[in-house]
């Protein structure tokens, strides 16, 4: 039994290839899927095939639109959905991306730092698991194929 | 014909009661639900209840299962959901409500300053309407009644 | 048992008062429900409310967000769905209207003059229904009552 | 991971072998299905297999009872949906196509000239993404596999 | 708390008035809907609407699109259904009705008498319960109400 | 592309083997399954797996939970549904199996004879197609592959 | 906004009178339904109405028919289910009818001893708050009214 | 057609190593999925992952969010449940898994001693089938593939 993991999350780190290399090195069986990670391409990609809008709300609406068409096409292709919070940014995607799934019923592991619980704690309680490392998260999923 | 709108959004101004007010001078023919905007009440509930929990995060844990219990029975009772966002605060239970009603099938209006809107820009686009002050949101419900 | 009866259709002549009218004299207990229907209004709403936009296809995208927010919050309390469909117009919304209505399970009659049938009748094949004047629609609706 | 792609849109020039060739040459890992592209036969199609009609009207009820079970048979195994509406025929078909794609919550590209925009802006804005060339429908879609 | 209560079933005899009177007898607060009972008027409706068809085949289908409405309204309204089969006629409409609200998650009981139990029993197993008579599915009915 | 399809309808006679042999004629890619067609089998699996049980009723309840256990797995494998009507035989499991397909969106072809539309009318609405003979229903099947 | 609580759990000590009455005194606008909370009357309804049956697991099945039926019916009109647990009796029932809200998106309080937290912590997990008493119960509910 | 069977019920012997054996034997192709079943780790796992928690409620809590995840992945694989009832310990999850595969449409066959029917009755009666043995159980598996 293979698993399609969707990894939510901010894009301005590579904490991707970290958890995809760490789940080699256990030897699970997980492909994984996620939002475009390229932050300027994610920006731009409306521009680049739309052409010029007329300033950056309408730049930000073409681009949204691909990437929310991104996002929907793979999510439907998951069986699990990891979120991952960090220190820095906004990260409304990200939420939206985790009560999405867990609408779904997609099974949704909540990585977070234990200083954003507070913010966090009302998805975290609807999350399925909530988590402080991706370690820990690659745990959990690693427990479904004991 | 009446419309039930929850008011998702930060709870630190009360920008619910302006709304209110708006809508009632408008003649509009709404009833509003909305979290819990007594925000120290918001966040003691759990133990309130339950009683004393062995640190923060549990404390947390325990508020926030209430809260989405009341969020959820309200929600469903609701044919249109509003969703404010502003500078401060983190606002991600603001970002899982108003996915939660997309997700639904509940019609939403998200409202924010243009200053916020690329971070938003994903749920922006899938939210029904974007607009920058409560006055517009009202116009767009008044809209309904035409 | 009251039934509420959306009116899908072009907005260009009184098609709606002159059913409406039909179904009060009938004694039918139904209230009646509809996109907006004043064509300007329709059009500009998007500016009205949020201001002017950089060209046509964007003033367009503001009104449109704001007619199907209605659409879906007044679709959600339907009972029954009638769109009709005329000579002229391109009339891709009444198509849109009746494929979701269709698609939720709300029970649809289809009105077009016996000419258009050949470009509708993949669409007249899903409906419940189809018919050639609102009369007819009346005493589908009026046969639920007997 | 491949996708299926369902062209909903008219059937009276060759955009899909085009679309179908570009897609090829672009190294995308899809698979194309749409309604029936032979017009005739898709007109002929009831007569063919349930024999003569009485009628012009009957004649395509047989023909779109079959049409119908085709596409939903195909959008059933679809990942996603590209609707091209062009300047002539009346294109009901592809406004419910899309329509039912879209209720289904499969993603949804509409590709359509700029001068048909206003009446097509409420399926627009229920589309994932509007676009003006199949090139650009492509870029869409080839901006999942990055 | 009022139930409504949709009778499926054979239109050759007047048990849905011995049943309506009996629930009144025992001061049910119940309302009833059914599919049209005047046999004549259920197989003509299609004509008496749409005008003459070209023979039998296509005046069944102009009336069965009726009835169907019909009664797609009315189970939409419904919170429990009795499916009543007797010895006579095909019924299969009956047979439809009941899956139907079983699919639905509407709560149905199946009324026959046992000499048709064997050819019912996929059907019987399905429903919520199966009894032979109607004061028996009176007697269900009222148990919800202790 | 493959389908595999449903063949509900009658058990006593070989119409499955039929269709199947013609279908492989004609080089369509379909997997057949069906419920149990050794009709004794189908009558006392009840008792064969559960052992005796007290009186006819109570034999048929067992073998039934059995026979629809099997069909719904089967049925939620199937991308299509055929269900062939006949003259004998009360065939209720047919209609239902008609309308639970119906229900869960599985395009389903209804094969019956003409003589058999009135009774069946209601249901072959309700059908995506509405054939007289099992070539005719494999036509349409040949029809999804052109 | 008026609220109708299903009340789940063992029917051996009057704790649904004990919480109405609480509930009552605290003003709470809330309407409570339950399953059959006379026990022998539970057991014993399936003979009432259906006649003698061949043994006992047949006295039960016939029964549980009728009391499912009757929580189906009655869950359909729940805003909230409450499912109490206490050290006696199986309590399977409990078990699903509180699985079955969850599922549903009914929002669900479980109210059990502290003791039997380990055998149910996978369904604490699952329902939207835990509480030890009937008393905490109700304070989370009337949290919806704050 | 291979089909996957999840085994709900207690971990307390090795009643599936049993099933599995047997089913093995008949040659019915079938993959198996199961809870965590070494039942110290299925205790432990929630501080195995996430470290020491305040006590055994919140031990229990940590624990449950990470079986239930692994649950619900597994889950939604399935074709069929199996949920196995036993003499001893509580089974309350077995009830909930039960209870949740029956809702979300997945066919479940309920084990159990003849002792335990009476408190298991209404659940048997939401279960596809009920039968005594894993022999039984795999009978009726058996008969899918006839």
């Amino acid at each position: 039994m293979n698993l399609t993991v969707y990894l939510a999350g901010q894009i301005h780190d590579d904490w991707r290839n970290d958890l995809e290399k760490k789940a080699k090195e256990k030897g699970l069986p997980l492909q994984f899927v996620s939002p475009q990670t390229n932050h300027e391409r994610s920006d731009s990609v409306g521009e680049d095939i739309l052409g010029e809008q007329p300033g950056n709300v309408y730049r930000d609406d073409a681009a949204s639109s691909i990437n929310n068409l991104r996002t929907t096409v793979l999510m439907n292709k998951s069986d699990l959905v990891i979120a991952l919070f960090g220190e820095k940014y906004k990260q409304w995607n990200t939420a939206m991306d985790a009560a999405t799934a867990i609408n779904q019923g997609i099974p949704t592991i909540l990585v977070r730092p234990e200083s954003l619980h507070h913010p966090l704690k009302e998805l975290s309680n609807k999350a399925n698991v909530t988590v402080e490392t991706i370690e820990q998260a690659l745990d959990v999923i690693g427990y479904i194929f004991e």
